[in-house]
């Protein structure tokens, strides 16, 4: 199964202050999973199975669902070739 | 597992003339899955349970490989609610 | 100008019993505007100009604070050919 | 106007080896705007007022065209608060 990329953003339908205190707490569990992963403004980019990755956005949701979302919007982009997709080729120019 | 709304739009890197069919070859295998499903312009939206629109959404990728493209990109958004959500609370006011 | 195709689904941050009352006071503001558009349940498609697709985009979300929302995510598609798309093009085949 | 963030990912229509150059050259762009932007591997998000910023991805779309694209997926969202929106507040935790 080759290496992708896949950004997820959750939008929880909470009051506004809340917010950012569940995506951080979605943030921490993807941190907790050991993939590889970069936080953006607007999206979390993860590199690896999409097997591996689906299940972080199914648990993604549950995580804010449990931290009071009464609905959870989720956009997901998943960059995919048979030979795989890395960060680094797409971003590392950037920041070196 | 609550029933979710789930819209898949695929992108596959390859010659234009190529792109609608591919897309098509996508949505064909979408209806033989037996899911409800709506087509609209820029995303094809279902509705089930998100295990089984996840592994829809794995297979689509490979469909557009095993047609041609070189690469994918997919753009997929989640509306979740633990009571579920459908299709018909959301448009069925519009095409009644 | 070529005419594109534009996709707009505005995620208005409100408690949960306004979102779809907010969602249908943006159609109803496009379907004032003229242009040709489709509902589908996760956005709304609109073929036009880019330069006035722009602009509703940007009047939608000033309805949706208007109408209550303290922020709003709004997630935008444009398929863009020096040639024009059209909404057609993509979807009659599904609907003839 | 309210300062948003806005990112954008353009997805231009070209042979595989052409997809990166042709995103570079929209970035190098963003970069001569002067507007602040932070490049992420699916999208760049941008902060500034959104009537700038959509001029920026109405001339992404040109800048891919006159790359050689014979045709462009765009995805943006915008991130909207009356009060402004700014990337800082959404990541700096993450990169301090």
């Amino acid at each position: 199964m080759p290496i992708v990329n896949l950004s997820l953003q959750v939008l929880p339908l909470v009051p506004e202050e809340k917010v950012y205190p569940i995506v951080d707490r979605v943030i921490k569990y993807i941190k907790s999973t050991g993939i590889k992963y970069i936080v953006a403004p607007m999206e979390t980019t993860m590199e690896g199975e999409l097997d591996i990755l689906l299940d972080i956005v199914k648990k993604a949701q549950e995580i804010c669902v449990k931290e009071g979302a009464s609905r959870v919007i989720s956009v997901i982009k998943i960059d995919y070739k048979p030979e795989g997709v890395t960060i680094d080729e797409k971003i590392k120019k950037y920041y070196v």
